[in-house]
Formats: structure tokens, sequence, C-alpha cells
């Protein structure tokens, strides 16, 4: 078989896990020939190949981002993109596609899927917000990432009896600033899942402060958004790929806890650093797992289905149950973040 | 309610995670006074209790190892060992017990609540393999620790063209040893899921460095033992407690493999630091959850169960369910790590 | 002996490794007292004092920030301010004093020296920007944590075909720019010692970007400013106490290359955790040393004295030599940042 | 010009930042080729080039080991070596030569330059023991694994009541043993500088836990041994090449620990994990200006001397003012360690 491959979106830590993965498996196990298209479904639409043999491979397990590049590229978004799609895995004589990505890529893949080509998925995002599956691929790097920025912070705030806000990613979803908060041992959380009452949060700090400590750490999921009515008014700024503004939610939460408490608040927008470098253990094993379980799917005839974790299993769900959801922080893991602050 | 707490068996990151939890959760929502016994079920014996309020438990977080100290020691293997411990509760007024252990600590648990005391376990364990939960804390710690070694070593190995073997802790399973095999990309793993052949190791890298590479890196747990009847014969060398003797199966394997393949072999053998230091994220929150999730049942009257992690969840298991079982790894996991080498 | 000891400005890690020196020094093989002074001269305005002996500093090594606190305070800057430090002199019955700062914190124990207070000082900044000495605590580890970010950035510069720009600490001298590009291989690095001319950086990346790569880091110093004259204008903005505005220089020379470029370029602020956790070995031993060297200049009865690093030795420069310097990156230093881009 | 490059002796982190530099420097600004030998003295010896050029020095800044390979191998010590490399030279029509190497591989830099080939040396080794500068490539990372390794034995030892011993490297010098004990915080560092004697040792850690403490740190250097005519007595055990035999000075003091003091002890033994792997900021610059100015050096036509770092400045030493010679720690630095045990 001539097996596709594609990464799609934002880079994260681990998809060169996955290629790698797909590639030994595909070709030592099943002598499958892996092509790789460059820069996710832009490259598919534009025929950009690239050979992606074991040769290629070597030394790329401990690499973060995707060395077949990536981008923000939707083909149905683009006129004849499906089309254009269809046309060039026809001409690659493509027997199979693999694409590795979050919510854009996985509902591009479930639309190719419906035009007859035969596509496994695999789900990577740093916001590990993808429905039907434990953990995305870059999660846990992320959550690594800021979890140690938020230790780096806890000593400056404590040295100089500041509220320190952190402003991590997470646009529909809270699962990084929940998961770093718990780890990090934050005092306050704000993410998507419940809207933030910016009078309750004070009221809290001021507590804190007045009875047993003088410094506190705030992490705001960039996606967090004040409760409607509710003391601070806000409109959540975006960007031309509907992205949000990076730093923007982070900025109001510094500056209404700087004029309302009186304490000396500082800001820290995290940022790109969350989602590069090299991939903890964890984002290498479920990269080379999910890399694994697809080049198998692939070759048992399987199609329109995405590698998920399940407990500590690898299973396949079918991409058009998980298509449009979104998957929550639960009320459970708030509450313990909430419990321990 | 009076809650005694302690951490038995050997220490691992993400202990005082726990503790801290069990104390925040415990005093702040339930209203609960936390006692805590020093040096595992020795503490108990001995009546030597430590307060483990608020105060005590700032900034302990980020810091491995465990501030109740801890112990190799099973009353129950002591003449009036239980009653010892019942001695010591009633006398410290003590309602219910949260023991933090691994195999032994919870075993000695199930032998006390069969005494009638209410006991709620929490799994720690860096080689995973206690039954009934996903993962126990300290795994994810050490699977870290180890995976760096492997990223440091591959390096070495490639710049002298040599074999380096690493031998990992792994007693009754080799959890450890294949993920960070696969996490390091690593070669052959020897784990005790699977006796070796070491023909079999010397072949396939004999093959490897003639074909296409000219190192290689061979991860051993301590536990792995040879195949019965194979070429290697092999005493497995146990110290007092029945611990293995560090560095014995590696030395045996690194020196077969240099004599039947001429090859520039080393032996690396990780040991106490896979054990020590600053816990993950992951084993925060997993220390966090599970504290979280003991104190809650002890509050509902539950006893004879332990915490668990399955899937994105925690529950509860009865201990009598776990007792004498081993988790060992799946033979897909070892799998994705043979083809993945 | 009576010795006082504090912490002056902004916090470093490696502040805790001093203090500890200094009390196990002083108290061990001296047999001093040692007296802190919390929040640095406030702490001595106040007259707000705190033991510091050594049951304080176990396991304070390993730990960033400063555990007697500090603050951005100048006694000369306040009415009264320096009569009120001798005051409390007097009043704790101090025999000397050993100050930990930066530029202003030094400034301050000059003066106060004037008035005839024995004071030893200690140089800390991550700026690296005290004169005088090689190195100060606190600049080593942000160094490392810039360079960590910067390979974090690289992957995902590479993976997007991006432009990075990267902003890190250093008002009037571009150390850690410097330092980071070269250690993280960054391609541009503008800093305060050579104001830069946005065109000529435009052209570089356009130059790199068509002849062999697709990305680029540019690594901003917030106190870089435009050359006078060329095609940017800018107006440094500085907060209320002097300070740069994170982020004014790297938004500018984002959105400078963007739009110059057409090219996609993301901003990262690094800011505070440049300046916490634990720090660096190297950080913990200068720190180490330089409190025993303190300690001892204290008892032989030496004052207005800094300790300094001259290549591996630990020396004393008297403090009026140092005023109103500040140690800038040597051009050699900044040609081999700009060779190996 | 056409100019040679090897890296030859034990592997260490910084070897590819020196290479990169050397490329980058001499091809991008001085128009030389440069011409990699594999393997050290050995490639030189059996005429094994390969090139490097500015296409494959990418991405290797953050990689440990080295690219051109290496071997422990003295050509000098060969019959017709010497002729066997000068040959090479001429073949390859090598104008100059760059050896980054240590003790052994200066050496031999320094008998071919007498036989009339230009050679420029760059310092490399983690025991940082060569004379003629304050710093070697290597030593930082060496420092900073061992010093990770200290930290994380540290909250085994507490948890414990431990005496953990930790042997790290240092045949002729203490270096690492002695900064990453004070960066650790140690309680007693065994070195070659300083013979040792264990009854001295022994009664040390028998005060230290009778009096305020139930855990100890033993950093031991490799190359330590006990005073002669002291309580224990030892034969250092050599391997085939001169090497020490690893583990066997801290079996031994861990044993004796264990036997004169009744306390539980274990000893970790950090071997080649100290040597590998990503190099830290420190060492990816000191490598990076010392290749800068050996291709500098080299194009001006310098030959017989060295790279140093003195300072904060890179300098040039001639090879025969420190041939022979061995940097030892000094008495200073031992005594900082002393003092904060």
């Amino acid at each position: 078989m001539r097996v596709g491959l594609l990464t799609g979106g934002g880079d994260v830590p681990g998809l060169n896990a996955a290629i790698r993965a797909v590639v030994k498996r595909g070709e030592g196990e099943h002598g499958h020939t892996i092509v790789g298209f460059r820069n996710g479904w832009r490259g598919v639409v534009d025929g950009d190949v690239t050979p992606v043999s074991r040769q290629q491979i070597r030394n790329v397990l401990p690499v973060g981002g995707t060395m077949l590049g990536t981008a923000r590229y939707h083909p149905r978004a683009e006129d004849g993109g499906i089309d254009a799609v269809i046309a060039t895995l026809e001409q690659e004589r493509i027997d199979a596609l693999i694409c590795i990505g979050g919510d854009g890529t996985l509902h591009a893949a479930s639309k190719v899927a419906e035009a007859g080509v035969k596509i496994v998925a695999i789900p990577k995002t740093i916001d590990n917000d993808v429905f039907g599956t434990d953990k995305s691929i870059g999660f846990d790097t992320a959550v690594w990432i800021a979890t140690e920025a938020i230790d780096r912070l806890h000593t400056t705030a404590e040295s100089h009896n500041r509220v320190m806000v952190v402003e991590v990613m997470g646009h529909h979803a809270g699962w990084i600033a929940v998961t770093s908060a718990i780890a990090g041992g934050a005092e306050v959380v704000l993410t998507p899942e419940e809207p933030f009452d910016i009078e309750k949060v004070v009221k809290y700090l001021k507590h804190r402060h007045r009875s047993h400590a003088s410094f506190s750490i705030v992490v705001v999921a960039e996606g967090a958004v004040p409760l409607k009515g509710s003391a601070m008014d806000y409109e959540v700024p975006v960007g031309k790929f509907g992205e949000i503004v990076a730093g923007a939610i982070g900025e109001r939460v510094k500056n209404e806890i700087e004029a309302r408490t009186g304490f000396d608040a500082r800001l820290t927008v995290l940022g790109h650093v969350q989602r590069g470098g090299s991939p903890t253990p964890t984002d290498r094993i479920l990269g080379s797992r999910f890399g694994v379980a697809a080049i198998d799917a692939i070759t048992r005839g399987e199609s329109d289905v995405m590698t998920a974790l399940h407990g500590e299993n690898i299973v396949l769900v079918p991409l058009p149950e998980i298509a449009g959801k979104i998957k929550v922080v639960p009320a459970d893991l708030i509450e313990v973040a909430r419990t321990l602050a």
C-alpha cells in the first residue's frame, strides 16, 4: 500500500513520534510505502510530497514540532479544495491517508472520508479538547511547561508579595489551566467551562492575603470569560483565524485585580513556548502508540476512524461520532483545583 | 473525625501532593483533624505521631520524598504487630486511616481492615505494578527520569559506537523499562514479563550493527530473567528484604553482549535517582486527586478500598480484590516497544 | 558579632544559597549571630527583623526567590531614610551589614557605608550588568531559562515557517539576549549596546528566507532601541519605578517585521519566569562562594566592598569604584552571536 | 584554506557547538573549507574524512555527543602513528588542524605540531582538569547532571533516614565532586586532591546523625583515594585504557560507612549519563566561542596553541606550557564545600 501522511493545525510536541511510528511499523512490519505531505492539507491540495522512510526519521523521536511542516489550512473552506485533495491522492496513487491534527484537521478528514477516501485520524492538541479520547498528543508536554513556569513564578510571587497572573492556552476548554493550577499549587483558576465573577475572585484574594499569605498565583485560560451580568464586561478579541488574541483576558484580569485590591500584580503570558520543544515521555509514548494503531487500522482496511486513548488501551472511534464536539474539563477536576487552592 | 495518615514502603515523588490534598480537603472542607504517623507502619506500632495541618504542608507540593518519612516495615510480619497498630489507633482516638503505599503497605492495610479498622488506601510505586489502577503515584516521574537518562546515553552511544546497557527498576513488572524504551527509542528491552534469550538479543544487535547503525541502547528491568534452558544461566540475587540486588542482571547482560559480539559495551544502573526529586505534573495531579478521593471516601464511611485511576476517573476498588495480584505490562505495549526498535 | 543581612531589588535564583552560606559560615565557623531584615532596605527602615539561624536555612539551597523577602525600596530616596537605617542598626546592635542586591541596593549600600556603617555587598541581577564582577547571582539561571524557551520556539518556528520574536530581560545591557541567542542559535539579536536599524534586520531576514531557510528566531532585549534617524521611531515606555514596560519593544519589532516582510511573525515575552525557580548549579555555587567571602570579609573588618568573581577567584572590589557604572556586553561576544546566526 | 577538524577522547556535551562554530565562521567569514575526520585521531590515521559544511551542522547546536564521532586512540602510542597522520594531512591537502579533546588528544596534538603541522587545540573534558583554562567544554553540563541527581537523592535520603553515597566522575581532579557537592548541599565530599581518612568521615556522620539530622549525602569522585596508613586500605582498580573502574571506590566507601556506623547506606554510580545529552547554555556558548577563536587563530597563522577561557575572555595559550599538567581544585573551593556541609 501507499499511505499518505500529514500533520495539520498548530504544531505540538510528539508529532514526530507518531510520524516515526507510522513509518517504522508501516515499512517494517507491513511493507507499505509512506508518502508525506508537507504543511498539512495545503500540501495535499498543492501536491507537495516528500518521502518519509526510515532514513528520514532517525533521531526525530525527542524533537518537537513536525518534520512534515504544518499549516492552518482547511480544504473544505476553499473552493474546489476537496476536489484538489482527491486529485492529488489519485495522482500519487495513495491508497489511504493518515491525518494527525486537531479539531479543524479532523473535521476536514471526515469530509474527505465522505468523498470515499480511506482515512484514519490521530488526535493532537495541547488544549486536550478533542472529544472521544482521554488524551491528545501534546497536552502532557504543555502541562509540564505550564507547571514549570508556575513553579518559577511561585518564588517570585512569594519574595515580592505579589499576585502573579499566568495566562495559558485553552480556547474552548481549560485543561491546561486546571491541571497546571493543581500541579503548580495555584490559588485561583479561571476557565472557559465556568464563567467567572471578578468580584468573587477579588474577595477571595483579599481574604487570603488578610488571613495567612501575602502572595497568590492566578491561572487564566485564554478562553476564560466573565460571567454575564457580573462586574467585569469583556468582549473576546479574536484574530484573523478566529483564534483568541494572546494576553487579552490575562491583561484584563491582572488590571482588575490590581485596581480592586491594591495588591501589586504582574502578568505572564506563556504563549508559544507551551507548544514547542522536546516532548515528555508520555507524549512520545502516546504518539508512538497512536502511530502504530493508525497504520495497523489502515492495513486492516478501516476508515473514517480516529485512534483514541481509553484508560490504558488504544481504541478506534468513528470520526462522525466526535465531529463538532468538545471535551471540556469535568466538574470534579475543577473541584479538586478549587479545594486545593 | 480524627484521621490517621501514613506513607509506607519506598519513597516516590508525589507523596507530598497526596498528603497535602488529604490535609487541605480534610481540614478545609470536612473539618477533620489529620494525624500523621512517622515512617510508615513502624510509626503506628511505635505511636510516633506528628501533626499535619495546613501550616506543615506549605510549599511541599513540588518536593519529592515524603514529609512523614517512610520505612519498609510490615506489622503483620512482626509478632503482635497488628495488635500494636490497633492499640495505637485507639490511644490516638483515630477514627479511620489513610495508607499510602505499594504492595506491602496495601497488604498490611487489608489485614488491619480485617481487624475492624476503617482504612482507605492510596497506591504508590514507581514500578506501576499495583493491580486495579491504571497508574500509581511515582511512576510517571520515574519514566521521565529514565527517559532523560536514555536520551543522554544516546548521544554517547552514537559518538563512541557503543552498546549502552541501562538497568532500570521493575522487580515483577517491566513498566519503566518498556515505557522508557519506547520514549527513549531504545533498540532492545528486557522485562520480567517475557524471559529473554541472550542469543536472540545478540543476533539482533549483530544484524543491526552490520546493516545500518553502529550503536544500540538496551534497557533491562532489574527483574528481567533469561529464558529457562537458554544460553545464559542466571540466579536472581536478592537482598535482605527480598529486593533484587541493583546492577546484577545489567552487569551480566552487558558482559554477555560484549563477549558474544565483540562490541564495546557499557552499563549504567539508574538506581535511586529514579525515585527521588520533584514530581512531574502528572504525579502531582494524581497524588492530589487520590488524596481528595481518599478523604472524601473516609468521610462517607467507606473502608477497605483503594483509590484508583480508571481512564480519566478516580474510582474506589475493594482492597481484597487486588490483594496478591500484580499488574504486568500488556503484550501489545511490549509489541509497540519491539516494533519501534 | 551581630551581622545584619538583607536582599534588595528584584528577586533572582541563588539568593537563598548566599543567605545559607552566610549563616552556615557565620554561625558555624565564626560564631556570629545573623539577623535578617525582611523586604530589603524597607525592613531596615521599619526595624522588621527575623532570625536566620541554621534551623531556618534547611532545604533552601535549591529554592528560588529569597526567604527574607525583597522590595524595590531605596532609603536614600526617602526623607530621613538613611537616618532610619542607622537608627535600626543601632537599636538591633548590628556590627556590620551584608547587602545582597543589584545597582540600586549597592548604591544605597555605598551611601550607608559613607555614614560609617560597616557594609559588604554581594552582587545579584539577572541582567548581569553590575560592574566589577564577571558574573552576578541569577544571571546563569536566567540564561538557562531563556535558552530553554528559544529551544522550544525553534521547533514551532520551523514547523510553521515563522519568525519568532522573543523579548528577554536586559534594560541597560544585553547579556541575557546575546548569550541566549548564541546558546539557542538565534538568527538576530537586538541589544541596548548597539541600536538597531530595522531595515537591516528585515533585509537580512528576507535574504535568509529566500536563500536557505523558512524560519527565524529574533531575540530582543527589553532595552533594545532603534538607531536614531533610522526607519523605526520609538519612544521607550517606562513604568512607575523607571522600569521598561514588558513587551513594548518586542511588539514593535514583531509588527515591523511582519509589515515589512509579509512573513508570519509571533511574539513571546518571557517576563518574570526568567527570574524565578530553582537556581542552576552555577548560581548556587556563586551564591555560596559570595556568601562565604562576604562573612569572612565582615569578620576581618573590611567594609565598603563588594564580593566579585574574577576568573575562577572570588575577590573584593571597593564599592565606590563600581558606583554608577554598567557592565555592557563586549563587542567580541556580540560578534560571536552575529557570526553564528 | 583547507582546515581539518577532529574530536578525540570521551564525548562531552558542547562538541557540536564548537564544530558548528568552526564551520560557520570558517566558511562564512573566512571562506575556508572544513574537512572532518571521523573518530578522532583514528580517522586521521585511516584517512576517514567526512564533509562538514553548513548543510551538516543544521540543528546540531542543542545535541550532545559529537557528529564526527570520537575514539580513545593515540597516534603517538602506535608504531608509525604520527607518520600516518602526516601522510593523511598531505594527501587531503590540509593546511591546518583543529583538535578538540582532553589531555590525551592535546598531548597528541602537541606531538603532531612538533612535526611541523599547524594545529590549534580546543579543550574539552567533563573532569575540567585541563591546565591553562578556567573551564573546558562539557564540565558545566556534567555538574548540572550531577547536581540534579543529588537533588533527587536528597529527598530519598531524608524520607528513609539513609546515607546516600554518589560516585561522580573525576579521575585526577575532583571538580565535579566539589562543585556538585556545593550545589547539591552534600555533607561530605571525597576528592583525589585530598586523600581521605574514613574514620574521620564516619565520626562526622555519627556526630551529624546524633545531633540534628538523620540522613546524609556523600559525594565521592571516582579518583578519590584513602589516606596512606589510614584505616581503609584500597588499591585503585584500572581498566584496559588506564581508566578507573566505575563504582569501585563508591562501593568501598558505602560498605565502610555501613559497617562502621550501622546506618542504612546506598550507592549511586552516575556513570555515563554525566557526559551525554543536550549541553547547558554555558557549554554551548563556551563551545561556540572556542570554535570561533580557533578558526580565527588558524586564519592568522597561529599554531601549537590552545583556546582558553580566562575570566570573561577567550585567549590562546601555548600547548607546550600546559603539557603534562593537571588543573586541580583549589583549596579554597574545597573549603567552601566543607564549610557548607
